[in-house]
């Protein structure tokens, strides 16, 4: 086994080696703050890639983005609350709008600056939005309504994880309403599909899209479909979901209008989000024992010159090839998007600086030395085949013509070769030949440390009697997932019921 | 007069007017929280082009964008209270963690789910982003530390405004850290003057750079400058802020750094900010009694193509040639980026769809009717000459050909023309010539409505001495601007105390 450059492996410790990318990478890190994170510049490069190609397929499916308050007021959770016993939500409550210092000096909020209603800090925008649509929508003619938000969320939450489970996470949700059911129903998987392939062609995750049992949907909805990703420790990730609200949160917040026949009618609206929690997939999807590894479209810079300098006289003459080499580069585009290349000047080891790189991701890192200019070359790292057959760090010596005449196909096949050998994994560890309780049970007890998805059939069973099939799973650590749009028919009898199947479903370990 | 697209004129009430263009733009509305606006598509859509131009300008000067936590411990805060007599800061504050009903059913803060420490929600992050310099820092090689965040922002505010004063509000804030006072100095004047450029360039918004006096300073600042704006009732804007913070905040944040002789010293900091104000200020800068007028950079669409169809046979053919049109328009640029165009299909009366986008502010409306199609034409209306000599809409039938040829002259030649006129104007109305005090409160008391700004040359007087000058402002409602970089040396006798004057200091009116 060659050396790593982690302090732990994914084999020896999973959670520890997740910590350790995101430590390594300088992705982001504990703010003091309970449950918040501080997202330093190369995670946030990130997270503003994702950003940026996820708004234009958002855009080009005709949504535009808008921006609500932070802060709802706590009457808007009554409706809610009437409908759910022992209601309690862990959400941060402002209380009082001033600090003031007490009588021996320290500083409290200001009694007399106590709200009238408190106001949470939204855990998503659903009920000001819903307010905001029943203002604008009055005739069908304003229909559809098609709008999008990116902000902050903070869900109070007891265990974090960084990138997964945060109080404060980033992200966008979509919010539509419509004239007809079919039309909104068009939406819900519109949507579906853009996160499907912004997954899968952006962030090289494969991912199955399917609709959620019952029992997964997001409250009220008439239906939810999510994106299932699946992380190298064989646990699955939902990347994203899209709901089906039907006409439920049009009545509750009165968004009507009138049809054609000059008749009221409540609208049908759809909602749809995604997260900072899909850097946290693409980390568990493409990191290795040596870190980070980060798919070219999304990397914030793709390709990073080293220059090698020792401080003599050929230094000037190794900057201004590496400056030309920049240069040249920069021009180039991959992806329909200029090359993103930058230069790495700091004051550094430049065995440090490799090793920084190859942690935090980047997909090429290009070292120029002395002898490199002399013959006219530059020696090539590519992060997604670092070391040799014998082990040893796959560092080539190329000349200059050919890496400016391959850059961008190394990039794009990268890209290519990162989803693909994803996709294969996923592939090889989702069983579908199960076909009773006790051996699914079995193979996740005992299939050794990863033993990925299960996709078995089952007859759909709703209310008390699926209630009890989850229980059954959770008695395993296991939960449903998706039914895949793209399964196969059912053909059998459920493995939890024994009636028979109606349709598959994945069953698997998840964050 | 001609009529106009607005209820109210600036001239009849400006204040009311403000109100209307933001209202008939739909560019935000009051969100029922208060303090807080929902900013509508077309509000947003501009705010996205401020962020896209203005990042990339922070990106090129060297600046990474991170992310820091909203909620700010509020212990964080006692150092500024020790500080600070009788304290007060009007702050959203987050006492608690959960909601729950109580007895009679009603939703209330857990009183189990008190926080120890009050959280704050950050109304800057001064704070929490000096506890991360001080992690981040402790070689010189780490330095300098140069980084931006976009976010929102809360303080809690009596009387607000739209876009000019809200309880929360989008900005940008950037932090950085210098080795030397000299490099951290530089930073300063850097970003101001990205400020300067970016407003004049993009926002078409000229503006005066300069320093601040003393009394208007950030809050333990060594140094602070300004962008300052003229609006067209003559009152100042402040559209953006660039502070040398010296060593203040190094020291109380324990920001230290190894030199390059082994020895630790605090290092050098900056910070600087500009928000949705700018909007407001734009608003202000371009808007006339039809409502907005958006420079064409910063428009969310450039080009709005409006089919005039009139559900007869010739409807489809009208269609074909606007959609030919609309795919012609989008081949081309304008200032270096992809023309943006936008094809008006909704079911709506041409004449709304016209005086809709008129006072929206785009800045070119084609409309499209049997007629243009048979003579191969278009009829084109610019949002900046809007009527003809004769008072009537100037809405010009050219050929198709010649408006594909000249789309982009017309808007380069369009955002000049309003930066280049709103200057005009700002330079009209300041008066340089009053050296007396008097003569300065007749100035403003009795020059009309708007009587834009005095240049002043005065002594700089510091402490009580100027507290002095400034309550005597006060009295008429004036403040201080800033001292013009670029304003000619002081060469008589200071307006307040008669004494040898040091520099020329802008005195206004002021949002
Ligand atoms: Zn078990
Ligand atoms: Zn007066």
């Amino acid at each position: 086994m060659a050396k790593h450059a982690l302090s732990v492996t994914r084999d020896e410790d999973f959670a520890q080696w997740y910590q350790a990318v995101i430590a390594e990478a300088d992705l982001a890190e504990e703010s003091g703050v309970r449950g918040c994170m501080v997202i330093r510049p190369w995670g946030y490069g990130i997270w503003e890639r994702i950003q940026r190609l996820l708004d234009d397929r958002i855009k080009e499916t005709g949504h535009d983005n808008c921006y609500f308050p932070i802060f709802i007021p706590l009457s808007n959770f009554e409706k809610e609350a009437e409908h759910v016993d022992g209601f309690a939500k862990e959400m941060a409550v402002v209380t009082h709008h001033r600090l003031v210092q007490d009588e021996s000096g320290k500083l409290v909020p200001d009694p007399e600056a106590k709200l009238e209603e408190p106001l949470v800090v939204r855990p998503t925008s659903e009920t000001v939005i819903g307010n905001a649509f029943a203002r604008w929508i009055q005739s069908w003619r304003d229909l559809p309504v098609l709008i999008n938000q990116w902000a902050n969320v903070v869900r109070w939450e007891m265990r974090t994880r960084m990138f997964l489970r945060t109080s404060e996470f980033l992200w966008q949700e979509g919010h539509t309403a419509h004239a007809t059911e079919e039309e909104a129903r068009e939406e819900t998987l519109r949507m579906l599909e853009v996160y499907r392939s912004f997954a899968e062609e952006c962030v090289a995750m494969p991912v199955i899209a399917g609709e959620k049992p019952e029992n997964e949907r997001f409250p009220g909805a008439d239906a939810t479909w999510s994106i299932e990703a699946m992380m190298q420790d064989g646990k699955a990730l939902q990347a994203g979901t899209s709901h089906f609200l039907g006409r439920t949160f049009a009545q509750a917040q009165n968004i009507k209008f009138q049809n054609r026949d000059g008749q009221f009618e409540h609208a049908w609206t759809t909602s749809w989000g995604m997260s900072t929690r899909m850097i946290g997939g693409m980390i568990m999807t493409h990191g290795d024992d040596d870190g980070l590894c980060v798919p070219p479209r999304i990397a914030p810079q793709q390709i990073i010159i080293v220059p090698l300098l020792r401080g003599g006289p050929e230094d000037e003459q190794i900057k201004r090839y590496c400056n030309e080499l920049w240069y040249e580069l920069r021009k180039q585009t991959a992806f329909g998007e200029p090359l993103r290349v930058w230069m790495d000047t700091r004051e550094v080891k430049p065995v440090t600086k490799r090793w920084g790189w190859v942690k935090k991701g980047a997909p090429i890192v290009i070292e120029v030395g002395g002898r490199d200019v002399a013959g006219g070359n530059v020696s090539v790292v590519r992060r997604d085949r670092l070391y040799r057959e014998d082990g040893k760090l796959d560092s080539v010596a190329v000349p200059r013509g050919e890496l400016l005449g391959k850059a961008k196909a190394i990039l794009e096949s990268m890209q290519t070769r990162m989803l693909l050998g994803a996709r294969e994994r996923m592939e090889a560890s989702i069983s579908r030949s199960i076909t009773d309780f006790d051996k699914l049970a079995d193979y996740f007890d005992k299939n050794g440390k990863y033993p990925g998805w299960v996709e078995v059939q089952w007859s759909r069973p709703t209310g008390a009697a699926l209630d009890k099939v989850v229980e059954r799973l959770k008695a395993h650590k296991l939960t449903f997932r998706n039914v895949p749009l793209n399964a196969k028919p059912a053909d059998g009898a459920c493995i939890f019921t024994g009636e028979p199947a109606v349709e598959r479903i994945l069953v698997a370990r998840a964050y």
